[in-house]
């Protein structure tokens, strides 16, 4: 993508919101690691798979962020390119690995039994898909080429969201009475962020200009993964806790032997 | 190896693979880690060697990354040399002390018992024997010495494989049946990784120009190592939780002390 003349205040914004980025994601890998005692032992890999995903978006927008700061400079009261290129390119990778896991995490913790690897396995490859046919639009400066690319990677996109709407509702009916409604705010919250991507992938196409675009897209894309990745964790973390109370199974029994109790 | 002029595209391609082999290691380090309390004790040297693969690895990633981002440097809409060097020596550096390693592991999960430590020797220096072999062929820009070191190194990879694919065969009708699947797969991902090897290495000779032999020999050694590695180890942990359970081992039980049971 083209890097246009940015006024201090859309250069600082998408600064910012990268660095807010890595804080969010830093702290969500912690949460989730120190919250490994609170669940019961079947909870423990989605929990896992929580950390990884926000250890690697933490990885990648350390990336990103260098990058920015690398493509911009501060010339007489406006931010004009370097002439390094800012690398689009950390998103895709990123993406590529943790939408699977994230779709892998929501699988996890709800313990879908039945054909949950054939599902898992389906789902992502459709990210992969998702991914790999929206990045020939995203670095084209080219609206049709944007248009006809994000068009053919909408297809695996509602695919999933499809998918994972039917299945968190099936399983809805099955979950004890206040994992319900958090599981039900999840499939919300996947809603209102995996919404969030395509408005920003169209934001150069929807009559921006060069710098409006460029701060839509890039805090669009930030929101949206600060949702998507920590704050979704957050709310498997809460989903856990509750199935393992349901389960019986409590951090204190586990803590201490039972030996101390009456023997 | 000499550094041919390159588009941006084919340079990034590069750049955003050895990234994504970062992150993938470091992934995988912490998925290794985290996995621990999921398997018997018996299966935790295992993923303790996983983890030490990935480790070693990801070290190597963000020296080669920097090795990379220092040989090049954007003028006039191409990548051309610096001047400094591209080091191949960190891959087979990295080798050396990996692909023992990983046989390690392989053999470790599977438990066999008899001359494992004998066959575990044998297997390292043949490793050995095929990285420093290897290595000559690799730093030259000659085709038949490439072509010669080449064929050399050849004859204990193939020992390798043939070694690994009998006793992981071997090993097949001692498994349960869950495991045997796993075991089946594990097998396949061992041969689709180190099948790729040896065609990134073949890549100068193949016909392909300066730029194309570059891009296809680094793109394929990077996915070699994340399919070898990060993927590899991910079905080592999956083996051992189900060896685990088919040992009678439960992650609940064992937080649980068992002299707990009503004494």
């Amino acid at each position: 993508m083209d890097l246009p003349v940015l006024t201090p205040g859309q250069f600082d914004l998408i600064y910012n919101g990268f660095s807010l980025a890595i804080a969010a994601m830093g702290a969500g890998f912690l949460y989730f690691i120190l919250s490994r005692g609170q669940v019961a032992p079947a909870y423990r890999t989605a929990l896992t798979v929580s950390a990884l995903v926000v250890a690697i978006a933490f990885y990648h927008y350390l990336r990103i962020f260098e990058s920015w700061a690398a493509a911009y400079v501060l010339e007489g009261g406006a931010y004009v390119s370097t002439g390094k290129p800012f690398n689009d390119a950390y998103r895709y990778v990123d993406w590529l690995l943790t939408v699977p896991l994230l779709l892998v995490e929501a699988v996890l913790v709800l313990r879908l039994k039945q054909g949950a690897g054939g599902m898992i396995a389906r789902l992502s490859i459709a990210a992969i898909l998702m991914i790999v046919t929206g990045y020939p639009g995203e670095v084209s400066s080219d609206t049709a080429t944007r248009l006809i690319w994000g068009t053919i990677s909408t297809i695996p996109f509602l695919y999933i969201l499809y998918v994972l709407w039917v299945e968190l509702g099936k399983s809805l009916a099955t979950q004890p009475a206040k994992v319900r409604v958090l599981v039900r705010n999840l499939r919300l919250l996947l809603l209102a962020s995996w919404g969030v991507y395509p408005i920003a992938y169209l934001a150069p196409v929807l009559g921006f200009d060069g710098a409006g675009a460029v701060v839509a897209l890039q805090t669009g894309y930030t929101l949206a993964d600060v949702i998507a990745k920590p704050l979704f964790g957050a709310m498997i973390v809460w989903i856990a806790i509750e199935k393992s109370r349901a389960d019986g199974w409590s951090p204190n029994a586990a803590a201490v032997p039972a030996s101390t109790s009456k023997a």
